[in-house]
């Protein structure tokens, strides 16, 4: 839904216009932008409190800086609607996230100002310094590369590295600290306390400064004063300042906190720090969800909140007139703390989705016994080797495309060792609104050609029960579990739990000619698929594989005994997929069969709602009835060249 | 080779026969020990400097500690000789990284004294952690949790992951920074200088007694400069000393920097911290190499330096009697330089392998544009795709198994904006005496399923060339170049570049009935296979695919409409990959053939000679020839079940 602009902002389609104004009319500018933002997200849904916090810091920027000459990087990219809104995508705004509209994040193709696709945590600094060495290398000195990032990315270890790489650069790199205390959930870790600690006590400038006026003072009173004087002052500009602050201690130059709120100060300084070259860093201090009181309220409800009514700001819920199934995320969540209370050794880990893995149930119910690690995915898997090294069944749940981020600590932690870590992918498969780099497609591939790997799949609720009962029983070792984001098919899911033999597929039906394997919940589109084939007289059987690895052999050679049709479906990449896997098997066993393997192609899945990216991908229910007429009434060939 | 241990060192089979010496006997078995590692390096082979670094911190542990109850994780393991000599296995010492023999790695399977098996860096703090939380909530109070990490190791991000995180847990953790300013190269980066300045500066727990003395004194100077020394007091002690350390601005207590090698200090200060709860970080400074004097003056020589004689230091070189083909690692280095010459937007990115990648060969004649980042794949390849939005084409050079630890910044940042990066992976494939955690297995199948992706190997130096030539060509996207740790099969290689065609393979030759299809260097163990079948009457048809995707798939129909039998060949995992992808283009164009896919099976391979694990894998020449007589004589059947 479209919504006006201030008549200010109107006049706004480019930072070039922003820079027309006089300072004095940026605290407008803001209050408009801040506005717009409300008013969409209320109606189109979308991120919300994170933009919110950074609207001074966006004007500030695109005011002081010459963009898209000079290049700024938003980390994350949650908190970038009011850049987007100003460099060229006003008018567009309202259908951001939405299937075929702009994404939610920044993205190199949508925008010469998008200098980074971002979506994935804490990599604005490795591409700004990237930028900035290249602009070095050729010559151009006086480009600006700034990389906006919060406490929260700053969390994750390749900020570090990054952070110890540009220390030794002399290429112009500005970092600006978006200091809110948050990720999703309330920023956790040594560095936030370290930060609130700069922030609330006296600055580290102030600091120096008054310490220096001391000396001087003191130098008066006498030569032993001064000598003692002398002596500490040296000490203090030779060891102790230049370790006084973390940053400095990797060599960046430290500036702040300032307000994070005073945009025409913020623009007043960003325009300092063009002249200072090397690495800088200006710790700006903000508020999460800022100018709408109920999102600085409760940051992480309104992280995201949906649509909501913007005066009253009550979060408008779809009506319904049935008791409708659960999110997997809750059935995950209300099983573990279920599990755990019968079994001592299971704890919960999770790398800063507390509420969005619904991990933060067991937080509050086994406070001892989960564990918000940061966003640190590379430190919450092998934190989790090493609490089952000491017999403990942890628990560690991180979204599919994030898992990417643990990918060696995986292989080389959990599976060389063969420890029962369970790995609960949250959100495979396509994810919906959030896009490409929030899709788990690739997790079956890069998961099943690991040793030792079990790779588990539910299509409903009660499967995830089991599949979480039968992982935390003795001596599994390592343990995948994906499911899907959203909710799932069963209304009374709360079930005794069973345990699934490890590697056994279960048959849905028999059939005739044809059979459909499918692995987790896109099987429920199967369902769907067969009961509009049998209408029009297609009977094809449905077995769910529910195990990626160790395929079910037994089942295998059933199907492939009885049917020489078959069409595998998987909510993820084709290449080396499950698909993939049961050609494997065939070729082992010198199996002949047709295949058609429906999932997600070689390409890049942009943004739109879950079901139109299946339909795009071509393995939605309609999808399948499709390949299914077309297998079923199609003459086989040894060799059918395309 | 066996070699004699001293004869203190000879009575020490178990740390418990340590402890039962005085701490007067200590030097004695460091010297026995230093001088053990020296004998059995200099005669077998393996890791030598560092652990010569830390023969007085293992012994200090060992004699301080209830090892195994008290557990020490030594983070990478290039240093834990020592450790294991102490540790029940000095007799079988000489068998380090032989096949069969034991691991040059720490490895839980081989001793309880192993807690954690390591060999990809800063994985040490995470693992600690984890078994830390686990004790303090079993009630084991009084247990010891050790990491001990190089400053090497320490510019990994997980490792930061891992402090942010133990800052804010209670448990019992001790991390020993071992600082020798060395990873295998120099290390390089800010935290190195900082922890440089804080070893040479006068130190920074004497600099605060000194102030705090200082400050006693002045404030006898009359009420002005009492109350400013009050005032200054108050400040230092509640702002800057909080904050004056790095590792104490993450919430750890700093301890040093104390001396690394004084055995007797160390092991009581070791047995002091026991006693003080909470995360804890000592500061030992060592020299790597230490007692060896040419280890000591060229450490990145005396890594791993392969035999020598321990009284000359000459290292030994195979006896050759004509020239031999260059290592694949330097026909990448040079060729990049001469590539780089000619295309000057072409620049090297390696994270701490300038030695072991040739890297080194561009960072000295080009230093502005070859990058040593640290231990730091993740932002090696972010920062790599930071400058390719600039226009630069860089060669991001990491070995298979630690581009594992940068997959979620391949697919995000280089794959999701088709940025020009080129991804040299080094090591892939089966990689020898380093093992399990060094093999690079999986690269095909995790880097073949994402989109955008161009996945190469070349069979031999020339085609290594060209494809390095064609990868930096304009807009070639994401381009992944994998190759072999070692020697390849030609003496002249350096031949004029020639552009290959992307997805283009190449015939060999023909043959009948059965063809063989290969991708990379392993083809020309096909080579010789098809050279034995030959005396036997069989004649294969060989193919080298070169690229695993795009497939050439005109190559294949014409594979699969000559050949009913053919052989994949890979040196890599099986699942999901070339052989798997051969199976994807059969049913995607209802191919029907008998395929028999060699490569790793679904196993954790083991330490050993290439050569060796070829054969235990089965792809060695040997089985190509048996698997090829197999295939030829077998007759197909539609389903022959297992």
């Amino acid at each position: 839904m479209q919504v006006e602009a201030g008549p200010l902002l109107q006049q706004i389609n480019y930072p070039d216009d922003l820079r027309k104004l006089q300072p004095a009319e940026l605290e407008k500018v803001c209050d408009e932008l801040r506005q717009f933002i409300i008013d969409m997200v209320s109606v189109n849904g979308g991120h919300f409190a994170a933009s919110l916090g950074v609207v001074e810091l966006t004007v500030a920027l695109h005011y002081a800086l010459q963009t898209p000459y000079d290049q700024i990087i938003f980390d994350v990219g949650h908190q970038a609607y009011g850049h987007k809104i100003l460099t060229g995508r006003r008018e567009v705004f309202h259908t951001n996230r939405i299937f075929g509209g702009i994404s939610g994040f920044p993205k190199r193709g949508e925008s010469e100002y998008d200098t980074f696709g971002v979506g994935h945590s804490s990599t604005s600094i490795s591409a700004a310094l990237g930028m900035a060495v290249a602009s070095e290398y050729k010559g151009e000195k006086d480009r600006q590369h700034v990389a906006i990032i919060g406490d929260g990315a700053l969390t994750g270890g390749m900020a570090f590295e990054a952070l110890n790489h540009a220390g030794i650069e002399k290429s112009n790199l500005l970092v600006i600290l978006n200091d809110n205390c948050m990720s999703i959930d309330p920023n956790v870790g040594a560095m936030k306390e370290y930060l609130t600690s700069i922030t609330t006590s006296k600055s580290y400038n102030k600091f120096r400064d008054d310490l220096i006026a001391v000396l001087a003072k003191i130098s008066k009173n006498g030569p032993d004063a001064y000598g003692w004087a002398k002596k500490l002052e040296q000490s203090i500009k030779g060891t102790l300042l230049k370790n006084a602050n973390l940053f400095e201690s990797l060599n960046f130059r430290y500036f702040g906190p300032v307000d994070g709120h005073d945009v025409v100060k913020l623009a007043k300084t960003i325009e300092d720090l063009r002249h200072i070259p090397g690495p800088k860093l200006l710790h700006a201090v903000t508020v999460k969800g800022k100018g709408y009181a109920l999102a600085e309220k409760d940051q992480t409800k309104w992280h995201a909140p949906g649509l909501f009514d913007k005066i009253t700001g009550e979060i408008k819920k779809s009506v319904v007139d049935k008791p409708q199934p659960p999110k997997y995320q809750d059935v995950f969540g209300y099983t573990l703390v279920e599990l755990a209370t019968d079994n001592d050794k299971i704890m919960g880990v999770t790398p800063a989705m507390p509420s969005g893995s619904s991990m933060n149930i067991m937080m509050k119910a086994m406070p001892n016994r989960a564990f918000d690690v940061g966003i640190a995915e590379q430190h919450a898997v092998t934190f989790s080797a090493g609490l089952a090294t000491q017999g403990m069944v942890p628990f560690c749940n991180i979204y599919s495309s994030f898992m990417q981020r643990a990918y060696d600590q995986v292989i080389h932690d959990v599976a060389l060792q063969k420890l029962n870590v369970v790995l609960c992918l949250d959100r495979a498969g396509l994810v919906g609104a959030d896009g490409p780099t929030h899709h788990g497609a690739y997790d079956i591939a890069f998961m099943r050609c690991i040793p030792n790997m079990v790779v588990s799949a539910p299509m409903n609720e009660e499967e995830l029960r089991n599949l979480m009962y039968t992982a935390q029983l003795p001596n599994k070792g390592p343990f995948v579990i994906r499911y899907p984001r959203g909710s799932g098919v069963m209304s009374d899911w709360k079930r005794p739990f069973t345990e699934i033999a490890v590697g056994k597929g279960r048959k849905i039906h028999d059939g005739e000619e044809l059979a459909i394997l499918s692995f987790g919940a896109i099987g429920n589109e199967v369902t769907k698929a067969i009961r509009l084939l049998n209408q029009d007289g297609i009977y094809p059987a449905h077995y769910d594989l529910r195990f990626a690895k160790p395929l079910d052999e037994a089942l295998l050679h059933e199907v492939f005994n009885h049917y020489s049709k078959v069409i595998t479906v998987e909510d993820g990449a084709l290449m080396g997929g499950i698909g993939s896997a049961i050609l494997e098997f065939m070729a082992d066993h010198c199996y002949n069969a047709q295949v058609v393997r429906l999932g997600i192609g070689d390409e890049v899945v942009e943004h739109g709602e879950q079901a139109e990216l299946w339909k795009l991908c071509q393995y939605d229910a309609i999808s399948i009835v499709s390949a299914s007429k077309r297998l079923a009434t199609s003459i086989k060939t040894d060799a059918m060249v395309s």
